[in-house]
């Protein structure tokens, strides 16, 4: 049997949502990584230092091997003070989530500009300002490379200040951080990696591929796999798992968001595997973004193993990315 | 109050389905139009004179006062003999579906040139050739525009055969049938012409949006406004009403059609009134399509009354194009 052995890696975009499916998801993604970066779009956002604290012990207590790296929801009216109080709590990241682009961002930033001195503060006490690249508005394929522009405003008005482009799923988005200064930085989902708009509304529809930013062309796709495999360390893992209820997917108005933790590892081993970029996966998953956010690289380890598994159609009521699919890694 | 008094119009691509449900539509369809060209995609499909006259005789039986203008699906196998049998039962158009690009296409044609004694045939005996213009197997935005050359080398080696483009979608489709001598039309429809992709994926996922061909860009939808508007006598409607159940579309795999028929006129009038080109309704709804097909322009009338009303949100158990939006043209 083949066995693989990686650094126990990294996640540096996820979902956890709340309550009593936290449990699941938290314990899901504790399967296969080590850390994860915690996405704030909680209800309330996580905007408080009560709230940070109570959904990180919440996620603690729910998988005591995880340890969430903490954020918060960027808006207007945060004070130095804010910030000095989510710096002693370990908070490493603020969110920038324009109003209305994806799951709960209705309460998002609508003026772009007035969140500057909110910048500022984070650029002077080395916060990453993690940023959720679309511009509302715009026609649904144009969104981020319409928010390219602010990104390069943000790199330049705020040289200090370490930016990731979440999630980036347009060509046009990987040069523009290819072209910026090593302050900027992008994560790479695996359903950007593997998919493209084809498998959204190319056959039958499929809500369970639906996402935002929405995949999109196969060109953009390359560019994000040429990306990955690189080896340049401004691209890093981030997975932007982010599971709904079946029923919240399959109705009239389904949700955004794709649930892709309990296949993560198998499909980026598969993935680096057949590029045979397999020894940049190191990095990818368990360097890069530890590099970029300060912090030390990974130690314990993982091992997967080359034995092939059917991913369930329904894990806690949710619907994962590969669902019914066989895969050729397992987790050991 | 203002009546609007239009010619009862034809639709020149309708989708009735089969069983029970058929009766509901072609009902439905009956309240607002004169004559509609039946689609051949049913289970089997139309490709014999038996299956024809049953299904004929289903629609009539359920909408006595609609006259339902007859197709057959194009295969390979078909004689001279079945074309034949086809004209003297009043069939008009033979219809081609590429393999596997909409509902109950699996059985299309997969290769082109196969059907090419046929389509000669056609072109003899004046059948009217209809065709899903989209290439299979090529990435969901691209297929009708990749679609195009099979159009041009139809155009060009059967001069004298009358092709319609049905349901364009893109703005290369608009204007390729531009380009093309006066024997190849297209049909337009009611949410081409209303929607774009954002329609579908921009905000929630809509699948009761979900087409074939894929909603696209806004300035195809431009272009497609543009043609409707003009008054050229190679667009007409078609409105590619589909009806799927409701648990068909909000599912996993879901269906690709979305039913229109309910709200056609009241959606045609109310673009064609905030255009200005109310003066260009008649031709498109009851005259271009009857000119190239060869019959008689409807002579009933039909009226409307500028009185608003809203949508139901399930007619049949079908969610509506327009589903609980006010509309300001009802039926008189």
């Amino acid at each position: 049997m083949t066995i693989l052995k990686l650094p126990l890696p990294d996640d540096f975009h996820v979902h956890l949502r709340q309550g009593d499916p936290l449990t699941d998801y938290a314990r899901d993604m504790s399967r296969q990584f080590g850390r994860i970066l915690v996405m704030p779009n909680t209800e309330p956002a996580l905007q408080s230092v009560e709230t940070i604290l109570a959904y990180k012990k919440a996620i603690t207590s729910a998988a005591p091997s995880l340890e969430p790296l903490m954020t918060f929801k960027i808006h207007s009216g945060l004070s130095q003070a804010d910030l000095l109080a989510f710096k002693e709590i370990g908070v490493v990241a603020g969110k920038y989530y324009p109003a209305g682009v994806t799951t709960n961002s209705e309460d998002g930033v609508s003026d772009f500009e007035s969140v500057f001195p909110v910048i500022a503060l984070m650029e002077k006490m080395n916060f990453v300002f993690s940023v959720h690249g679309e511009e509302p508005g715009v026609f649904c394929l144009d969104r981020e490379a319409a928010f390219i522009p602010k990104i390069k405003t943000l790199a330049q008005k705020f040289p200090r200040l370490r930016i990731v482009f979440e999630h980036v799923s347009t060509a046009e988005a990987v040069q523009a951080v290819l072209e910026l200064p090593p302050n900027v930085a992008a994560t790479i989902t695996a359903h950007h990696l593997t998919m493209t708009l084809d498998d959204v509304i190319g056959d039958s529809l499929r809500p369970h591929h639906f996402c935002k930013p929405i995949l999109k062309l196969p060109a953009d796709r390359e560019a994000i796999r040429k990306a990955a495999f690189s080896g340049n360390p401004k691209f890093f893992f981030g997975s932007d798992s982010a599971p709904h209820a079946q029923a919240k997917k399959e109705c009239a108005y389904g949700a955004a968001g794709i649930y892709s933790a309990p296949v993560l590892l198998p499909i980026l081993v598969r993935e680096f595997e057949r590029e045979g970029a397999l020894n940049k996966l190191d990095d990818f998953i368990a360097g890069y973004g530890a590099d970029f956010y300060g912090i030390a690289r990974p130690t314990k380890k993982i091992e997967l193993i080359k034995k092939s598994w059917i991913v369930s159609n329904n894990i806690h009521g949710v619907v994962p990315l590969a669902a019914g699919e066989t895969l050729e890694w397992s987790l050991l």
